[in-house]
């Protein structure tokens, strides 16, 4: 009666199957070419992705999910790769994955160039991916929670998704991780200034990095933003952000940092948090992609087409209230079998 | 080679043309009347309001859109009351409309007792309009925006859109007028702590109510929020939010309250983030609206009714992916004529 195909009723064809058995096996090559497939936009790759996003999903959802943020020259990269070589040091495997919303435009990108996090990507234990190119659907991150999923099923005990200070993707990377947290330099004020808002509010976890430069500064800086964040604090979760000050270039603050997101993790999963945050950002991402899809379609009917930019215009300028012109281009849908 | 109609190509008939000249003659019968036609469902009420409204827009847009909202038990009655009566006094003419979300859930309103303003409501420079019942579109105020037109249309100086601390009905309303206003009590780190995460960031002046209760705690208040506002200060716009305290009772703070206002709305104009913000919101709310028209669509599709609960059920449960449950779905309408 159940109309989605379960797991283990569709067979997969040999080299999937074998893509999903070198995953499973953690196999590095697997693993990248099992991301690069999921990021691709051909149908017929579409296709075979979501029969091994299938067979590997039952071994996802044990991982630590990270996200981590903060503006250009906070110290990002510094504080991930110290951070990444503290876990493999516990005995932990990293995997970091990018989300770079200039990635395409500029045709940089954050994790493009590998020797910024030198040390770190020469482990065993670690697995570093650069920013994908923007996918067709979503936007910024189409593929992030794919690629995460697919790296949680090769056995790494954290996923960290990195991105920086601009546009949405704060949005998008905090809707698919456990705990979202925010790389800040000791002039907080400053600092926070130059972001966007929403995102301060976004934060599990604050680090005010480069400590060492001015510990006084920092010291100050990390109190005003826990004055802030305490009256930010949603009463929904049983979780209030906290402010760690660090030194990721000198290694201080990692452990600590560390012990703090650990303590997250266990109060939201004895909690039943962290279940339910998971099953409500599956289900959020899921309609996410249904709105970006039908906005897609919509903008791709012709007469929409025709009429958007002459009524996009006429509303800008008063002359049309944003009601009567979604109505009318909505008109052009009505009779559509939607 | 325009496709909108423009304001003066479509002849109204003679019972509209009189709606349109009553509202701009200033009768409130007209304006109430005008606001419950823009309200209706019906579809001849649709295209008669369209035409309505079309008339009214070049008369509109020199209003100042102020957004109240706080808590339950902040005051903000009161408050809107004192404001109303002050501006009143200055020789402007204020209408105040409510957006609760509440209101059909509850069968309560905010504003539906209108003896809640009894000063207000029966001086002739001021009108009060209930909370409207949700439209079939974009939902909580779905046509608060064309309200706040029609009013403007009507020589209203000031247009109050109240709503209070719960749902997305913020975030609405934020996006429809040129300042918002948060009103909390003394206690603020408490009362904020009550709140949804990101409504304070939308704050363009937070007024810290029934300080005379105690003064030094609204003082404290009234610095915290101060402290944790330019923290989240967006560089992008000119305004730097402010704290002010108030005492609504005994009117205490109004008139410096409004001075703020009116500093705020100086500064918008002059520096044309105004008319940008007013162009970026029309646009915007266009958006959510189709967006909401696409969603309602969609879900009303006989295969998408049929597979939705399964597959949201499956991507909950973290045996479907969010994107394969996404673009199955999506699949039902693909071959569709949108």
């Amino acid at each position: 009666m159940d109309h989605e195909p379960k797991t283990s009723t569709v067979a997969l064809d040999p080299i999937d199957q074998a893509l999903v058995d070198g995953v499973l096996d953690r196999r590095p090559r697997a693993l990248a070419k099992a991301i690069t497939l999921v990021e691709s936009t051909r149908a017929d790759h579409a296709r075979r992705a979501s029969g091994v996003l299938d067979a590997l999903l039952p071994h996802t959802g044990r991982s630590i999910r990270l996200g981590i943020s903060g503006s250009p020259g906070a110290g990002k990269s510094t504080f991930i790769e110290a951070l990444g070589l503290e876990l493999i040091r516990q005995g932990r495997r990293v995997a970091v994955l990018a989300v770079d919303p200039s990635s395409t435009i500029s045709g940089g990108s954050i994790l493009g160039d590998k020797t910024r996090m030198e040390r770190l990507s020469v482990s065993p234990d670690a697995f570093i991916r650069p920013s994908p190119s923007r996918g067709s659907l979503g936007g910024v991150g189409d593929k992030t929670r794919e690629a995460m999923l697919i790296c949680e099923a090769s056995g790494f005990d954290v996923v960290i998704v990195e991105t920086v200070g601009v546009g949405q993707s704060e949005t998008t990377v905090a809707g698919m991780v456990d705990a979202f947290v925010l790389i800040q330099l000791p002039n907080a004020g400053d600092d926070l200034q130059a972001m966007k808002k929403g995102i301060v509010e976004l934060a599990d976890v604050i680090v005010v990095n480069k400590a060492d430069i001015d510990p006084a500064a920092a010291e100050i800086g990390r109190r005003q933003l826990a004055g802030a964040l305490s009256l930010l604090h949603s009463s929904s979760s049983p979780w209030k952000p906290v402010v760690v000050t660090a030194s990721a270039s000198k290694g201080d603050g990692i452990a600590k940092f560390w012990t703090e997101i650990e303590r997250h993790h266990k109060l939201l999963t004895d909690t039943g948090e962290l279940a339910e945050k998971r099953r409500r950002q599956a289900v959020e991402w899921m309609w996410s992609l249904i709105d970006a899809g039908l906005r897609s379609r919509f903008r791709s009917n012709p007469r929409v087409r025709r009429d958007l930019d002459a009524l996009s215009r006429s509303v800008a300028q008063g002359e049309t209230t944003p009601s009567a012109a979604a109505y009318r281009l909505l008109d052009h849908v009505e009779s559509a079998n939607l």
